[in-house]
């Protein structure tokens, strides 16, 4: 047993030993602060839902109660409600996936169905393959089931095939166990990039030839900016690919809606899973949500998100070009997030402080990855926060960028200021933009 | 890796060792059946959300979305809403539970604090002990985390104490880890059988001495019917106490809202395992529920439930009284199940497909064991068919029962019809019925 407590907690010895990897976030605490309405936020990826009209939400929640309430407010499938199923085929089919209802699991959230899809591959010691950086919570996840994440080089294309296959067989020859391939293949979190088409091919073709299931985790897709992106991976490749969807971003958090599209076996065993984590999931939330995707224009829903955030994108390019015209940063067509490259020497989880002193607040690099990289990088999120607070917060950020040079400035000769320029690894220039 | 899939899976070598603990149900493809309409089912624990007046949820929804709606349908806190944690606080006063707001951590229903107590407590081999017979799916969890049951006696009163230590010594001389007791101290699930105050003193006292922590699982307390029970055992123990309850039995489970209120140490955990699987726990049902109880007369709709369920008992009761009288049983104060004995010679699950046919189900004793006992018993759920259909319900089960001796004689001289007596170990006799 780990040591994953101290004298305090009577329990300190009991704990399983996977509970050593649920360590609180080191800047949860500064999060804490950067919560304060003074501080411009770039940190968090809380979706605008001020833009979803209520009426819509509350009439659909009416209609509910009058015409289904006992069956609303009682247990119902692990599966999920049949006629949400059917639905969420039709969400899907916008991104070029044809599938069978049967093989949908509705979760509380799509952060479920990552917590299921760990919970039924992962074994301790296991190894999760995922970009370089990737998304916080789900490596919190499957290092709470003791696997190991491997992160694979990427580029402004998104995962670098010959990458994949060089780690995969470096991995084996080492006799590990690859279980999957973690993916956020469109307006990926934190970098904001989005696979290629040809990429997604060759992904998927050197998962097939190696025998990994690659899992795809989709929550932005339908938020896209300057045009459509490349159709799912789920859309060209059935048996080995598991799907995951969200209504958090298309239409709001606050439901825990989610799903699994799953190859059926898989499917099966998730089922199983998720009946003995929740029985079912909330029977209330998902006939809500039906109710709204049968008499509303969720369509015209998803386009009006669509504006305000490419609105919101494009504030926070044109605040970059203006306040931070040395770095580099990608450019996004769709999503929640940009991802800053800071000069080398520039450590964005040290400098979080004081940026938060300075009112404003984003998530530094470090988090993204399970290894200690991304020091000189951060992502700053421009989904929740008014074009006008995103320039606010961007030239707030100019300073604290500025100052920290300065400061290094005056101990060392080796930056000087006028001359520093940042890693251009995974880089778009600033397009569409004057 | 063990078997747990077949040629047709893909993927069957790849699933994790506890995956093989996700059975499906045997019983599970007879229910299905048994939802049919003509079916009386005795089987599930589905409240009877019919008797929530309709316009107390819808008025609460309509102010939420009107008040609060943009915080309703936005990512929450970890721990839940504070105001509704603080309104928990007065929920399990009733049951003489003082506890520090702080301590207390909203759940995706009580199950899901469940499978978080068991996520962050149970290595493979551990050792959960636990009531004989005992809630079935809060089994599947602790198996799912490759954990073992161990059954401990009980009788009329709970947990038999003697029978606790000597277990709790076996275990131990036997090197074997015990994580903690797992009880459903008042009308239990599925037994019926409340737990004594003297009974519930003296467990405390023996887990303490054993530096073993209890896991109070409580959703039916406030559903008594004679007379309040004992206060919760989480009254008189903190450090030592997990406490679950739930808004299932006294609103509806709909909203998949249940809590955990543990010791500091521990609620820290459970607070990054619920945001590792689910990142918040639905914000609209949590807020819904919090209107709910500062408008609505809550203690009164308990009161309503409580009217509900104890005619429903009674009618159970009496029909059993009138259509099995050499049978035996337990007779519950609240709650929704009684624990029926059979003749040694008739096994419940066996003889499941033949009640199915007669158009009643039930649940095999068997269920409720993970050691293969409980063919001579079966739970009986009177909560949600009306009086009347619970007569009918036992009268079909009595054709089925007799029907099942008659054939027994018939091959056999060992057990006369007219002799045949239930084994006495957990049964009270029917009181307050003619």
């Amino acid at each position: 047993m780990t040591s994953q407590g101290n004298n305090l907690d009577r329990w300190y010895g009991s704990y399983a030993e996977r509970t050593a990897g649920l360590a609180a976030s080191e800047v949860r605490a500064l999060f804490a602060v950067a919560s304060r309405p003074e501080v411009v936020s770039l940190a968090g990826g809380m979706p605008f839902v001020s833009a979803l009209p209520r009426e819509l939400v509350s009439g659909a929640m009416e209609r509910v109660m009058r015409d289904k309430g006992p069956v609303a407010l009682q247990y119902g499938s692990g599966q999920g409600v049949p006629a949400l199923r059917e639905q969420i085929l039709e969400v899907m089919a916008l991104e070029g996936i044809r599938a069978n209802v049967d093989d949908v699991v509705v979760t509380t959230g799509s952060q479920h169905a990552l917590e299921l899809v760990a919970k039924i591959f992962l074994d301790p010691g296991d190894v999760v393959l995922a970009e370089a950086p990737s998304y916080v919570t789900a490596m919190v996840v499957f290092k709470s089931f003791q696997a190991q994440v491997e992160h694979v080089l990427t580029d402004e294309h998104g995962l670098v095939p010959s990458a994949l296959r060089e780690h995969i067989a470096r991995l084996r020859a080492q006799g590990r166990r690859i279980k999957f391939l973690y993916t956020v293949p469109t307006f990926g979190n934190p970098s904001g990039i989005t696979m290629s088409w040809e990429r997604r091919l060759e992904v998927l073709e050197i998962a097939r030839a190696n025998d990994i299931l690659v899992l795809e985790d989709n929550p932005y897709g339908l938020l896209y900016f300057d045009g459509p992106p490349p159709h799912a991976m789920r859309s060209v490749e059935e048996e080995g690919v598991i799907y995951l969807g969200t209504f958090s971003k298309t239409l709001a958090p606050g439901f825990r809606v989610g799903w699994a599209l799953a190859p059926h076996a898989i499917r099966e065993k998730l089922i199983l899973a998720n009946e003995a984590a929740v029985l079912s999931p909330s029977s209330l939330t998902q006939m809500i949500i039906s109710e709204y995707l049968s008499t509303a224009d969720w369509k015209g829903q998803i386009d009006t998100f669509r504006g305000v955030y490419r609105e919101r994108r494009d504030a926070m390019l044109q605040a970059l070009t203006d306040y931070l015209p040395d770095l580099s940063w990608t450019v996004p067509n769709g999503g929640f997030y940009v991802w800053l490259t800071l000069p080398d020497n520039v450590d964005s989880k040290s400098m979080l402080p004081r940026a938060v002193k300075e009112l404003v607040a984003y998530t530094p690099g470090t988090a993204f990855y399970a290894n200690g990289d991304g020091r000189t990088h951060m992502r700053l999120a421009f989904c929740y926060p008014t074009p006008d607070f995103i320039r606010e917060g961007i030239r707030r950020l100019s300073t604290v960028i500025n100052g920290e040079l300065e400061l290094l400035n005056t101990f060392s000769q080796t930056a000087p200021l006028a001359t520093v320029r940042a890693e251009q690894r995974i880089v778009s220039p600033p397009a569409n933009l004057g």
